[in-house]
């Protein structure tokens, strides 16, 4: 099977951030893979990936980094593809304030689509919106899944009807 | 012509940082509406819009809006297409941060594609990248439009290489 | 009984919070209802709720929310009622700025009375005062509430009393 | 005519953000006061005026401040009125940042409605739609006024047609 | 023995950190009171001990609060003695923020004399400072006092010592 | 006459701001001195300053600094006289707040009384209330300046009083 | 003459920034080179810059960027020379903090030595003592440079000693 | 062994931070030494060490400082040597904002090389890097200890192939 999404992270660390977005792929049965990349370690492996991802069949990369977070911002000069990068609240990090500044100030021409902070199942999301443009069938998918988001309202409703208290009237 | 891409703010005075996507699609050639709207002003209009804009054929939907930036979200909330949100640092916002935040800290469910302050040209480079995910003809235009971004390096450099000073040796 | 506030949530992980206005509204023999709803999940029923509660008997609308709070913005944009809103300092929020100034920045027209971050007793203390504008024998109960806040400083000062330090003089 | 709201600023050099008040009020043609008080310089007079607003027939207090803002929360202590707080953002203000804190995050029991930054119009808003609760005539004014927000759309959309670019379709 | 310092707090819960200042008096063997106020629950006690503290002896006043710390500028407004504001990071505050602000931006006019967050001892330091001004015997004590500040990187010196690592030279 | 309070800057920028602390004395008749010193420019002549100052009667430091200000901290290490910080936005400061927590968050030891952001003349009102402790005559004009700050909300008032507008009643 | 020190910015409108670094190298005499680099436009000559710098006799690299600042950050994954960083307030520049964090909070591994915002200058005397730790004869214009610092203090006391005010006793 | 770094700490509870500079320096086989200073409490001798450091074959100083953190500034005033400062976020630290500012935003004239907040790591690449420049057989070291930072993505992407997910691809 051939990757459609690429999903990069800077360590292992993060995987517990960003397998959110691997387990929504396999839900919507979207085929990824996962790497560690690294724009200070490895930056001619990110510039080899970066060029080349769009020519493999990659629609839509989702990276997700934390302190002064240049990996979105470094793939996203290189390749023509969109890139959603993911602001993480790593441990070094300055309430997250750093990683978000990093990824979403971007200068003109090179944007990259920023997420909330650790939002790894919105950039999923997103990256699924972005190739159902071009496809019915995962635009169909698409829809199906926004009309389950109503569910966690119907289930917090029934569950607050269950709330007793005195002047309760519901 | 139909529009592929919709352009939308809350007030004419957005209109300066919001034409910046305008002219970047008139360069690639993507035909594109632009419209006010306001989650607050008419809610059902937006209703309607979010709800019907992937029936006409739009493909992504580019929000500006300032303060407690709500349009993009609430977009989003009802349309499967991407939405991508440009903060503005209007007049009434506190440097920023309150459009920035209101925009990019969207829950799980519902990604907003959250650009730079006043980003909106990178808005709509990033929309013009998610159409070519789908279209190979655009994708060309995307990488011709990424190999310019160069000159401007070029150029920087020619003018500096103008300026003299006594120990500066280029 | 007919409900005069209704206290709204996202989700039922905010009860915690939002369970202090309902205490409040028990001690001071108010009805209420409590639900959740979401302008993200749910709109729709956001905007029915909005358009209808005043037809219902509600008199104020109290709305509790986290990151990029739109909930109590896009009922106030729907009801003639005063929306109280509850900046929620949810998991997923960066220190509670992105709800406040979610809440907090609301355009001209469309006012939301912001409390505190996790506010809601005095979120429910404002829908007293609020309702007592009009209603003789609540501004007493309300009165005689003003009247018990004193207590804590003497209860405190009680304490302090039994602190035995050296140079201590009280 | 007995005033029916009381707008109460720091000094004249707040009178041209918190005049917005004033003027919804001339537009809603309801009797209103406006003074000058200061918890600082005059705090007996705070006193007076906040123990004895709701006997004089006062129904709602709205006090701009900027930086330590402690005008609304001081006088929120000594009411049973709502008061709403209207952060300004002065010369001696950090941004803003010290006047919407000051005023927002008021302690459990001592509520103070606070508005967007300089969003005195806002604050007027809510002052009416609190006095609506009780008040039929009112509550239709208030409907009448929400009603003619959407017109700021309507205007920019026509506005915005009259925009010519190459690709825009509309 | 009459107090020369007063030290206030909102409640019981900052005591953890005021009583900090009052083991600061035992040490030096200035006599001081300790109570429970609040420019919210009991203006009137305020208002009553602001004016009278200098007619008993009080020669410096310290107050702690926390959220929008009204309480030490409330004093300071009605006091002609030094007040020296203590910013708590209590539980409901935003990371110290609002209480740091709240009693840093005063007016031109009523200067409270700001310390770190949860500074108490460094309020007592500067009390006794200030009092030593007029009180040549105090004065001593703190110049000893301030001798005794270099022992504590002596003793981090000497541990220092003890650490063995390969390329230490000492 | 000897100075009693010593006024310090780091530049003569700074003298627009710090002159204000001057003029408060020149009102109290309160002889002062104003120099120029640097923590970081002339290390030796600040540790000169810092620990002969009280021996020739001053007792009051008042320093200002901006950006990363270290003068009032360094000289509060070596005097034994209240040292009182007014952080100054300069123009290489963001926003004050650089120079605002390099004041403000002393470490345990050495206190600096912080003022507000550019708050040159509450740090002389709050110099004059310190050496008002020991000084009977001094009290009586701080009590005198204290019943001054009346009369700008005096004046206020009458002014307010003259605008006239619809539906405003006094 | 071969550089010794590499000033390398974004954009030319960064030059009125950076040329203060190049000053401080002319009046030091010491050979330098000014370029426009880009690690989002042109990053293989980043690439190729960065690993043959030290190659070419460059000491150190001094690189200024606003935003989103990755540029220092990337040169500095790829040479062993030190790189000091220049955080520029640049027009859409979040009031400079976002180029302060992309710059300052690099991961582990890759070091850069970053200035104060806009403090291009201090940037270049960094790179001066940096290549002094290992030639003398710089080592002794340094420390001639670090004497003249005090001057500015000197002539700043000879103009405050002109300033004439009532009470100034100097 | 002559030390070449010197590591300062304001007290041992920042050991546990700084520590991994020496380790790196134990790694490096670079001699260096560790003391206690601080700004504040032993000033004298923070002006003997910084005056005397590069007249005992230091070559580089590493001044690790929390809360308002004058002592890299302090050093740097005085040594003609580099000095590289290490914020720290120690338990009295707002978030760390204070000690990132206090070291950072120095004026003109007197630069500290400012790393991540808690870097102690960094700083000492940083060192090393310095040191480089002038020593051939260390900027070899530098150069083998480059070509490690890329061995953690390889360990990274190693164990990230052994995870398995259904949609997965490698």
């Amino acid at each position: 099977m051939t990757p459609k999404v690429s999903i990069i992270m800077g360590s292992t660390s993060d995987l517990k951030i960003m397998e959110e977005a691997a387990k929504f792929f396999d839900e919507m049965e979207i085929p990824y893979e996962i790497n560690a990349l690294s724009a200070h370690r490895v930056p001619e492996l990110v510039m080899d990936f970066a060029k080349n991802a769009h020519k493999r069949g990659i629609k839509v990369v989702i990276a997700g980094a934390g302190g002064a977070a240049h990996l979105p911002g470094v793939i996203a000069a290189l390749t023509p593809l969109p890139v959603i990068g993911i602001p993480i609240k790593s441990s070094n990090s300055i309430d997250g304030w750093d990683s978000i500044l990093s990824i979403l100030q971007m200068p003109a021409g090179i944007p990259v689509a920023t997420m909330a902070l650790d939002g790894a199942r919105n950039g999923a999301i997103l990256a699924a919106q972005i190739m159902a443009t071009g496809d019915e069938a995962l635009m169909g998918k698409v829809l199906e899944f926004k009309a389950t988001l109503a569910k966690k309202i119907e289930k917090a409703n029934a569950e607050l009807a269950q709330v007793k208290m005195k002047f309760k009237t519901n």
